[in-house]
C-alpha cells in the first residue's frame, strides 16, 4: 500500500488514538494533576506498542515520568530517536473556550482541544509515522521514543534522564514535531531556536499593607518600584539593559538576513491576526528578525496589593513579577540568570527589598542545513505538503535540543508541523485536520529515505 | 457642678450607655447586617434623648438609615452640627481578637471592643460632652447630630442627604471626632486632610495571550507597557509627571513647616513599625510633610498575564492596575481624574490600547487655625488633657469633610480623640478609658466657651 493509501485507510483510527490521549488533562504546570500525567504516560505506552514498538517502558524520574518506546530491526542499522511531550499547559482562561479543552472536538476541518497541536497533535504524526514505515516495509532504521511529561514546566528532569540513560538513547538523530511552519503555504523546517531564562520576582516594602492616606507619600510602594524596576529593563531603542546581556550575541550575516527576508511575510495581515495597530520591539531589525533571532525581554505575569471588586486605598507590602528574555545561539541562560538578578538586586532602592528566584531556562540552537538528514527531511515534506520547504530560525525554544547535543552528541531536525493559528498555550487550541495527515506523511516519506547514509 | 465632677459621678452609666452601642454588631460593609444596622440606629435616637435632645428621628435613605436630633435652646442662637458614624467594618480575622469584638470588655485600662474608637467611642464623648454642658447649664448654642449608617462604605448617601436637607442641617460650625491625635502625649487636632483621586486602568496589547517566544521581540507586552506607563508617573525627585497636576498645590508656608516639625516624630521607631530601611518619597520635603501635607501616587493593585503556580511563557493580552492619588487641599479630584486620563492615554505607545476608569474621589480640606471655633476646641482640649494641642494636617481622605463646606457653608473641626495603636479596622481595636473621659471633658469644655462669637 502506498503510504497515502495507508493513512486513507486509517484516517479515523488515528483520530480516535489522538483523542484518548486528548482527554487525559496532562497539565504538569499544576500539581493536582499529577495523576493525569501518569494516566496519560500509561496511554502512550499502550499506542506505542499499539503502532509497532518492540517495548514500551514508563521510567521514573524526580518528577513526572517519561515514556521510552524501541523498535530495533538490526544494532548495525543506524537509530532515529524521537522526542515529545506528553504535558500540557493550562487551559484557563476557560471562559474564552469555544469547545471544551479536554473534549475534543472536530469542526470546521480542525481538532479543537488543548494538546491537538502541542504536542500531543504533533507526537501522534511521528508515531503513525513511524507505523506506517514499520507495517510497509520502508523502515531501515531502528527507532527510539522519549516521551517526557515536563516539557511545559522547562523539562527540569530530563537533562539528568539522558545523562543518566546516555547509552539507552544513543542515536544518530533525532527528530522533534514540536515546531510551527512558517505558514499555512509555506512549510519550513526550523534551523534556530531561542534559548530561554525566566526568573520570579518578589519585591517587598513595609511588613504589611498600609493605609494610603496615612502612609502614601512617606513610604515606598513596592508596585511603584517593581513598575520602575521593570521599565528599566528595555531602553527606548528596544534594547535589553542587563550589562552584559549582548557579549555572547552573534550578529546576523548578510546572507542570513537575505534568507530572512525570503520569508513570505505580511505584516497587516500579522498584525490583524492579533488584533494590534503597530508592532514594537528592538530597532534595527525586521519583525521576522526580532521574534526569531534576537532576544526578547517579557514580563509573563504580575501581582500585587488590591485586586477585587471596587477599591481598596493602600499601599501594599509586596509585588511579584514573572519576568522572561528569550535568549538566541552563544547566550548561556545560566550566566544571564545570574546577570539579571545581580543586576536587578544592584539597581533596587534601599527603600525595598528584592527577591529573584531564577526558574527554568534552556540553551538556543542551530541546525546546518547541508546536514543529510535534514535533506532527507526537506525531501520528505516537500512530498507532503507539495513544496519545498524554507529553512527558518524560529522564536520559541526547547532547550532539550541543546542538551541532546551536548549529552548524546546528535543534531536534532526540527520537523514541526504547527501553524501559528493553531494558539497553542491559548484557549481554542485546535491542528487542521489536513495538516495532522500530511505530517504524518512527512514522517513516513522520511523513514522510507533514511538509512544513516547520504 | 463641675465639667470633670459630673464626669466623675457618670463614669459607669457613660460605659454602659457606650457597651449598649458596643454589644450591636452594626457591621456595614456585610449585608447580613442589616437589622443590625436598624437596631443600632434605634439605640442612638434612644440614648440621644436620654441625652437631652429635643427630639431624635431616624431618617430613611437610599441605603442605611441616618439618625438625626436635635436640641434647640433659642432660634437665634448659633447652631453646632455634630457629624459621626454608627456602623463599624467587619470583625475578622476573629481568631486573632484577645476578646470577642462584639463583648466590650475593661482590661488593662482600656475598653475593648470593634467601634470602642471607630467611631461609637468617639461619637459618645461627643454626645456626653453635650449632655454635660446641657444639664450643668453651660450650653450657649443649638446642637443637632446626624450620625450616619455608611462611612465605612464610602458614605454613598450622605451627600444627596446633606443636599436634600440642608435646611434641615443648617449650623454654623460642624464637629466631627473620627480622627487620631498626634500620640499618646501629644494631643492635637486635625487640621487638613487629604483628597483623593483613584482609577482603573487597563492595557489592552494582542487580541489574545500569545506565545512569548513565537512573538516575543516583535509585540508589544501589555505588562512591559503598563510598568513604564505607571514608572514615568513619578519622576526621580517623587514629584508627580502629569501636567498641571501641581497647579493647584499651595506651597507650604514657612509657619507651617514650622509648626510641622513641632510634632514629635522618632523616623527609627516609624521605619521600625513597618518594616522598612530607608523611606521614600517627594524630596525637599520631610516625612510628616510628604504623608499630609504633599500629594502622592500610588499602585494599589496590578495584575496581569499568569499568576499562579510555576512558570508559563506567554505575552499577555491585557494588564490591569488599581492607581490612587491622595491630593491636597485645593485640588480638584475631577480636574485631576481627567488630567490622569487625559495624560495617560496620550503618552500611551500606539502598540497598546489604554483605558481608564475613574473610580471614587474626594476633596482634600483645610481648617484654618485662626477661626475662632477652632481656638475655642483648642483651648477645650488643653483643659481636659493639660497641654495645649498642636495643630497637625493628616494624610487620611474623609471626603464628608469638603462636602459639608460646599454643601452646608460650614467648616468642621476635626476633634479627633482616636490613637494609631487603637488598632480601628483591625482586630483587638480599643480605646483607653483615660481617653474616653477626657474626649467628654474636651467637648464640654468646647461648648461651655462656644456662643458663635469671637
Amino acid at each position: 500500500m502506498e503510504i497515502k493509501e495507508y493513512i486513507n485507510a486509517n484516517k479515523e483510527r488515528f483520530l480516535n488514538e489522538l483523542f484518548s490521549l486528548l482527554r487525559i488533562p496532562s497539565v504538569s504546570p499544576v500539581k493536582e494533576h499529577h495523576t493525569d500525567m501518569l494516566k496519560c504516560a500509561q496511554r502512550w505506552t499502550e499506542l506505542l506498542l499499539l503502532s509497532g514498538a518492540d517495548k514500551s517502558d514508563i521510567m521514573p524520574t524526580a518528577g513526572n515520568p517519561i515514556v521510552y518506546a524501541e523498535k530495533t530491526l538490526d544494532a548495525a542499522l543506524p537509530t532515529v530517536l524521537v522526542y515529545a511531550h506528553y504535558d500540557v499547559m493550562p487551559a484557563e482562561p476557560l471562559e474564552q473556550w469555544n469547545t471544551k479543552p479536554f473534549e475534543p472536538e472536530i469542526k470546521e476541518g480542525r481538532i479543537w482541544g488543548r494538546g491537538s497541536d502541542d504536542d500531543k497533535g504533533q507526537s501522534m504524526m511521528q508515531v503513525k509515522g513511524f507505523e506506517i514505515a514499520l507495517k510497509e516495509g520502508l523502515l531501515h532504521c531502528n527507532v527510539k521514543f522519549i516521551f517526557e511529561g515536563e516539557e511545559e514546566i522547562g523539562s527540569p528532569n530530563l537533562e539528568q534522564f539522558c545523562k543518566t540513560h546516555k547509552d539507552l538513547l544513543k542515536a544518530d538523530i533525532i527528530l522533534v514535531s514540536d515546531t510551527t511552519m512558517v505558514g499555512e503555504d509555506t512549510p519550513s523546517l526550523t534551523t534556530g531556536l531561542r534559548g530561554l531564562a525566566y526568573w520570579n520576582v518578589e519585591v517587598t516594602g513595609p511588613n504589611r499593607d498600609l493605609h494610603s492616606g496615612h502612609f502614601g507619600g512617606a513610604v515606598a510602594n513596592p508596585i511603584n518600584e517593581l513598575c520602575k524596576l521593570m521599565a528599566g529593563m528595555v531602553d527606548a531603542n528596544g534594547r535589553i539593559t542587563i550589562p552584559g546581556f549582548y557579549d555572547d550575541v552573534q550578529e546576523l550575516s548578510t546572507e542570513e538576513r537575505k534568507m530572512i527576508s525570503q520569508i513570505p511575510f505580511d505584516e497587516a495581515k500579522y498584525k490583524a491576526a492579533i488584533g494590534v495597530e503597530e508592532l514594537s520591539g528592538e530597532k534595527g531589525y525586521s519583525t521576522l528578525e526580532r521574534n526569531s533571532c534576537r532576544p526578547s525581554f517579557d514580563i509573563c505575569g504580575i501581582w500585587g496589593g488590591y485586586t477585587g471588586e471596587g477599591s481598596k486605598t493602600i499601599l501594599p507590602s509586596k509585588a511579584y513579577a514573572k519576568v522572561s528574555t528569550r535568549l538566541v545561539a552563544h547566550q548561556n541562560p545560566e550566566k544571564i540568570s545570574k546577570m539579571f538578578a545581580e543586576h536587578l538586586t544592584s539597581i533596587a532602592p534601599k527603600t525595598i527589598k528584592v527577591k529573584v528566584t531564577p526558574s527554568h531556562g534552556g540553551n538556543g540552537y542551530l541546525c546546518p542545513i547541508d546536514l543529510p538528514a535534514y535533506k532527507i527531511a526537506e525531501k520528505a515534506m516537500g512530498i507532503a505538503f507539495g513544496k519545498k520547504p524554507l529553512a527558518a530560525r524560529r522564536g520559541g525554544s526547547i532547550p532539550i535540543v541543546s542538551t541532546f547535543e551536548q549529552v548524546l552528541g546528535a543534531k536534532t531536525i526540527l520537523m514541526g508541523f504547527g501553524l501559528e493559528q493553531n494558539a497553542i498555550h491559548s484557549p481554542n487550541e485546535s491542528c487542521m485536520l489536513d495538516f495532522f495527515f500530511k505530517g504524518i506523511e512527512t514522517v513516513a516519506e522520511f523513514y522510507k529515505n533514511y538509512n544513516g547514509k547520504d
